[in-house]
Parts: C-alpha cells; sequence; structure tokens
C-alpha cells in the first residue's frame, strides 16, 4: 500500500514543509487548508465552485451531519462524497467539539457523551465506536478519534483529567479503526487522525504525543501490522480563549513532538497570519470557519488586511475588494455594490465575499507552498506583513 | 430610429405571436419572462447565471432602489446595469405597487403618494415626474407610468376614480419623458410604458385603453413626434385577489384592445399555466416573483406539476427534481440532497432551487415561442396540461 503522507526529503524537523496526502479521491498538497462544510455544503458556495477555486479537500461536520440528515440517510445515498456531488477528498472530525459546544443537556460519562440535539432535543449517545461507525457511514477520508477539547482557562490537573480521557477515548478509537479495516479492500483505506491535548502545559502537550505513539506502535505490534493505527497527529485545544502568544508557543512546542512521517494538523486554525505563523513551525493541515462564516457578517480578506464591506465609507467606493485580487467576485464588482448586497442582507452578498474570502485563503496557501519550494519562507512572511502596514489609509478599514 | 418594437408579420389580433424589443442593451425575443431582481439582483443568482440561463432581460424595482442604495448613488456608479454588473436590457416598475403594499403612513394626494421607507421611516414624495426622474437616474430601457394599482374586490365607481388617477399620471408621464427624450442621442431611448387599469370591469378596461392611446396621439400631435411618447401597454391590476376566472377574461379581453404595434404586457403574472393561457390571448411580456421567492420556499416547477421539496417523501429520494429537466441542479443532485438543504436553511438550498425555477420558466417561455414559430401553439398547449394529468403519483407531491 502507498504511503498515506509523503513529506518532502529535505524537510528540517522545525521548519516549514512541503508534503502530499494520497487518498482514494485524489492527492492534497500541503500545507493545505481545507474550508468548512458542516452540512453537506460550505456555505452559499457549490462543488463546482469549490473545485473552481482549487480546493483540494473539505471537512464535514460528524455532530451536524449525525443530526440532520442522519449518517445512515448519507450511507444509503452512497455516502457523503456522492451526497453532496463533491468528489475530491473529505476530513470529518469526530462531532466532539460540537456536542461540547453546541448540544443540549450534555452528560459526560466515562464511555462518551450522551447530549440532545439542538435541532429538535433528540437524546444520543456518542462514544468513541459510534464517532468512528458514523465518519465510516459517511465515507470520510480522513476521520477523527473523539476527543475532548480542553476548556481555557483550566487548571494543570483538570487538563490531565481532559488529556486522559482523549488517551482512553484514542486507543479504543484505534481499536475501532483497526478492527474495520480488516475487511478493506483498496489503495487507500480511510484514515484515523489522533488529537493532542494539555492545554497551555507543555509537559502535557509532550507526554500527550508520546502516549498517543506509544498507542499506536502497541497497537501496530499486537495486531501485526504494517502499517500504523493513526495516519497524522492533530493539535486540538487551541484558539479556544487563549493569548495569541500562548496559542503560537503551543504550536511552536508541540509541531517537532511529532514525528515527520506523520502529517500535523492544527484543527479550527485560523485567521490568515496565523497560518502564516504555524506553517513556519511544520503544521501541514488547518481548517477554520473564519473565511467563510466571516465572509457572510461581511468581513473581507485582503493583501492589506481586513476590511468591514458594512462601512459607510464604502458606499460609493467603484473599486474592488482589492485591486491586486483575481477573484470572481473582484473581477466584476465594486465595494459600493458589495456594501449594498450586505445591507440589503441579499444572498448574493454571502456569496459574492465568500467566493473572495475562500479564493484569498486558498490563494494564500498557494503562495506559502510557492515559497517554501523555494526556499523562501521568510522572504515571504516579511512581505506578508509588510504589504499589510503599508496599505494606504484610504483603501483600509 | 428603428423601432422599438417588431410584432412578427402574420400575426393575427388575438392569439399567441412572436415578436422583438429592440433596446440599447441588446434584443429582446417575445413573449418574454422577466425575471425580478428587486433590489439591483435576481435573489440568491449571479449576472453570469443569469446570462448562461439565457434571460434577456431582467426587473429592477424602483420602490426599493430609491430608498436603498439610493438612485443618486446607482446613478453615479454609472447606472444600474454598471453597478449590479448585468449587461443587458432592464425594465424598471414605478414604485407605485410597493408604496401602496410594503412603505408606511402613506397619503395618496393628487400630486403623487407621500410615504415613508419600510426600512427606516425616512419620508419620500413619489410623483409620476419623480418616478420617471428616478427611473432615468437608474438607467432603466423600459419605464413604467406611475400607477395605482387597484385593489380587489372594488365597487366600479371605486375602480373609475382608481382609473382617472392613474390616466392623470399617465398624462404626466408622457410630458415626463417627452420632456427629457429631447436631449437623446443614440438610437434607443429608454422606452415608457403606459399602464391599464380599471378592475374586473370590461368597459373600464376598454375605457382606460382608448384614452391612454388618445393621451399618447395627443403628446406626438403636439410635440410634432414621428415616435410615440408611449413605447407599450402594460395591464395591471390583475393577480391581485380575483378568480383565476377573472384574471384570464379579463387579460382575454383587454389584449385584443392594444394596437399590434405595442407590446402587451402582463404586470406580476405568473405561474406557468398563466403565462401558458396569457400567451394564447396575445400578451408579450410577464414578470413575476413566483419563480424566485418559491424556489426560496422550497416550491419547484416542473412538468409534471409543483412539488414541495420539505416533503418527508424525498428524504431518501436519489431522483433529481425532474428527470426531464437539464438544468444545472437537475444535473448534479438529488431530491434527498435538496430537501436536507431546505430543512438545513442552507443558502445553497435557494441557489439550487432558484436555477432550477428560473431554468424551467425561462425553458417554458423558450418552448412557447418555438411552438408559435411552427404555428403549433394550441398542441403544445395541450401537451402543458396533459403532462401534468398524466404525471406518475410517486413522481408528485
Amino acid at each position: 500500500m502507498p504511503p498515506f503522507f509523503t513529506p518532502n526529503p529535505g524537510a528540517t524537523p522545525t521548519g516549514p514543509r512541503l508534503g502530499t496526502l494520497h487518498t482514494s479521491h485524489g492527492e492534497i498538497q500541503t500545507p493545505v487548508f481545507m474550508p468548512v462544510g458542516t452540512a453537506a455544503t460550505v456555505k452559499a458556495m457549490t462543488v463546482d465552485e469549490m473545485e473552481a477555486l482549487g480546493a483540494e479537500i473539505i471537512l464535514g461536520n460528524t455532530y451536524h451531519l449525525m443530526l440532520r440528515p442522519g449518517e445512515k440517510t448519507i450511507q444509503k445515498l452512497g455516502g457523503l462524497h456522492k451526497f453532496m456531488a463533491w468528489e475530491r477528498p473529505i476530513l470529518t472530525d469526530s462531532g466532539g467539539y460540537q456536542v461540547f459546544s453546541l448540544a443540549q443537556r450534555r452528560k459526560l460519562k466515562a464511555d462518551g457523551v450522551e447530549f440532545q440535539s439542538h435541532i429538535d432535543g433528540t437524546s444520543y449517545f456518542l462514544t468513541p465506536e459510534r464517532a468512528i461507525e458514523i465518519q465510516e457511514a459517511l465515507g470520510s477520508d480522513i476521520m477523527m478519534v473523539l476527543d475532548e477539547c480542553t476548556p481555557y482557562p483550566v487548571s494543570e490537573s483538570e487538563a490531565r483529567k481532559s488529556m486522559e480521557l482523549t488517551l482512553d477515548w484514542a486507543k479504543r478509537s484505534m481499536t475501532a479503526v483497526l478492527r474495520s479495516r480488516g475487511s478493506f479492500v483498496g489503495d487507500h483505506p480511510s484514515q484515523l487522525f489522533g488529537i493532542i491535548q494539555g492545554s497551555i502545559y507543555q509537559n502535557l502537550r509532550k507526554e500527550c504525543v508520546e502516549r498517543l505513539l506509544d498507542l499506536n506502535d502497541t497497537k501496530n505490534v499486537n495486531e501485526k501490522r504494517t502499517t500504523s493505527a493513526i495516519g497524522g497527529l492533530a493539535i486540538g485545544g487551541l484558539s479556544v480563549g487563549e493569548p495569541k502568544e500562548e496559542l503560537y508557543a503551543m504550536a511552536a512546542h508541540t509541531a517537532p513532538l511529532i514525528p515527520a512521517q506523520f502529517p500535523r494538523y492544527a484543527m479550527g486554525i485560523g485567521l490568515p497570519e496565523d497560518l502564516v505563523e504555524l506553517v513556519g513551525y511544520g503544521i501541514d493541515m488547518f481548517d477554520c470557519v473564519v473565511p467563510t462564516r466571516n465572509a457572510r457578517n461581511g468581513q473581507l480578506f485582503t493583501t492589506f488586511g481586513e476590511i468591514q464591506i458594512r462601512h459607510s465609507r464604502y458606499a460609493e467606493d467603484p473599486r474592488p475588494i482589492d485591486e491586486n485580487c483575481a477573484c470572481p467576485t473582484c473581477k466584476k464588482y465594486s465595494r459600493a455594490y458589495l456594501r449594498h448586497l450586505y445591507m440589503a442582507k441579499e444572498i448574493l452578498s454571502s456569496r459574492l465575499n465568500t467566493m473572495h474570502n475562500l479564493f484569498y485563503y486558498l490563494s494564500l496557501m498557494s503562495q506559502i507552498r510557492e515559497a517554501i519550494r523555494k526556499d523562501q519562507y521568510e522572504e515571504f512572511r516579511r512581505d506578508f506583513y509588510r504589504n499589510r502596514i503599508s496599505a494606504d489609509d484610504a483603501t483600509r478599514e
């Protein structure tokens, strides 16, 4: 079986690196940003548009899909790819994050978590095994273990307790995946990612990586596997309210602890500058609702920083959002028109803004990969900040 | 100057007919359906999609645009076509209908109508002259006179009073248009359409047409014009609550009263069967929010009738909306997926449903024109109803 992940040969353990993820729905070039397609659609976008934008992978939310329309319905209709007509890879989360942030009447048990749907109050019980079963029913290319996303702030002893739960669930998830992989036929089975918790405690982050790797090695030996139970490692519990320096420090500390053969995924990150920083620490994968959600709220990303399109200064501004942008929105529409659509709450506002923001994010990642390829990442990073600082005041917020 | 409207030579005064409208933004083949783009966007659609659908003209709402962003802003930005990046013709209404249905604290005066914006309570005074001024600022290809859309039911004397007001305003609108046309340079000036009121009273409808034509002739003679002050006539006050037989009877009665050289426009009409019927009476132009608004509410039009996509029977239905439909939605997505998007209130639901319904309406008009061209309109009409009746129950609502 070909490897799931091939980092570029010259990569140092701590710096920015290029790589390729191999899935049965195609290859993904890393570092990669994964647009979020919560309920079987990247909000406001068609799959044709996502393909034209060059998105190589999107994320689906297990919590939302298990509630509506239900993973069994999606499975009957041929899986999530077919259901939403998206032919490229899909990563699904475990549902855990949303259970802890969206669901009602939550009861955490050793076995899993009981909760009621925020849509209609129906009761569910999500366990590590169920999370795998659902993700397998969806036909996910990359599955995540059920974890508890440790909140912030939290004491070290509480962070440890939370981490122990996540490690226990990771072990059970690995067992579940290896069991179903026994019957797998083909080149690229669905991959499972472990999740590193530990809040802002460096010793816990380190211990969590080591114990996840130990679990994986033990599983591999016990099951006499030539391939790994886990395909990658994610850093969870970041961007949950901690100061930006803590986020960056924790990513910089944790990334090099992850062996080079595993793709490194920073969950729920982030703003453009976060991507630029974390790629510098060796992170390969990102996802975030920011480009899509903020687009719907009128925040637009540009080379010179962010603008709020609702601002009255744009009411008669005939210029595109960003004169340096080649996206379909900037090629055709003025700030004045986009402001009007936003003020009038038109659906087209969400469409054109989302198109622009995703184009910005995906272009940024493409520029990042190009800079690494040319071994000019520091120059790229410097220019990224310089463009923001030097922008003419009149074009900015 | 080339004529604004050229009906096909063989047209009888009462039957279905083909024609061409000539504007400075291009030609329009009639009978035509005009999708409604209220606030400078056909809701949920891009102009590229509208062009790809083959829409030859869209409608803009003067009331909405004068309130937000204001016609002066649109004029500064190069007019409505440039503002919304739509290069084909635009018809604008006068704003009257929305003043009478949406605005607050309305006071009808002989001069015009005073009202407060439903958005922020700002006071406005709309007169026949102001309605023309605003539509000219927008750069409309076809302008409508300010009228009072007579409500239903109404006594004959009330209907007459309302008609007299509309006739007085029509006279003032013609004067305003001829004044600004004095300075016009080019091939196709903006056209003005008169509006026929008279509720369900045949004698009033007849009198209204005659007096509008008299006004027009007098204007033309007084101003020593070789061209007409008005370019077409619309039948207003239909589909305002009257029984369907009354609507059809009134359209059938009024259409042949309009001389053949004027395009005949049935305002605010209608359902697919209304288009099929009214084309049969010689109507050339239609507009209606039904395909777009109903799409957002989950009602989808098909050759076999309408379906409500929210219905649970579609929850696991892998078929497209209509297996005979070649629209982008039907080529790619299942009823099950469309139902899911609708239930989850996803923006993509409005997009895909609107795309389908507009494709259906515009295809219907294209089939109608083809049937007239082949002199097979009665056969077409019979098949239209037969397809609905013979549909398999399982595919229907």
